[in-house]
């Protein structure tokens, strides 16, 4: 499975509360600056407790992707059987779950931790489109996007 | 700093014990399989205790390398700290030292772990050459030399 350029896919948990519209994107709105409601890290508007969004320009090495929402990894957390998700898909997953999606050993939130630096590092370099298109056609790493939204 | 193709440096435990001889390699014996004292998993003569060899083919990511050995992780084991280091390079140092190399953190060994399985497979599918080139001109996943070497 891989993430191809420009797909911008609902996250996780919107995915799995089985929402069918599309998210809004920054351009739906036609304005040059984010309004209050689109988050200050993806630019995008989402639920806080829904992962971000990003428009990734290359191809996300599948090692990188969480495979319950199949998107690239967002505030990554390990579990102790090795499997690593997003801490938001992770976190719906175990409301009515209790054993990792991977493998099914048995699984408790508390028992999970954040991965090193190196995945930290690997995730936040990974190359996203400004998602305000219309007015910027910036690509840059995902870990500089929120500066480069609040610089705007 | 980056690995470029076919850099075969001595790894960090030899490095830090001064070695100044290049470590054989297996074309030195011009054999066609590797006599016993040649490592089975990576097919270069080390001791047990020292790290794997590999001849890697393409430029490997910053962040998959060790700061002792500047070398692809190999065995690697996360700190509490964040950072990551090869076991034995880790294990070398911190018989004289009782901090991270990187951060100088407060460090033992026995607070250390194994990465997710996350970190496993990018490390593992790094490619690499088969180290007989003498005889075979193979380039495949680093996971898979060990049975390469096996199956000669």
């Amino acid at each position: 499975m891989s993430i191809q350029e420009e797909s911008a896919q609902p996250d996780g948990a919107a995915a799995m509360a089985g929402a069918s519209a599309p998210p809004l994107s920054p351009s739906d709105y036609g304005l040059a600056s984010p309004p209050l409601d689109l988050c200050a890290a993806c630019g995008h508007c989402h639920q806080l407790e829904e992962n971000h969004e990003y428009l990734y320009r290359d191809e996300v090495d599948d090692d990188l992707v969480c495979h319950i929402c199949l998107q690239a990894l967002i505030r990554p957390l390990d579990t102790p059987c090795g499997h690593t998700y997003c801490q938001e898909c992770l976190t719906s997953f175990l409301l009515e779950s209790d054993f990792c999606p991977v493998c099914r050993a048995p699984l408790m939130l508390q028992s999970c931790r954040k991965p090193s630096l190196l995945v930290h590092k690997l995730l936040d370099k990974l190359t996203v489109a400004c998602p305000f298109s219309d007015h910027c056609a910036v690509t840059l790493a995902r870990g500089e996007l929120e500066d480069h939204i609040k610089s705007r």
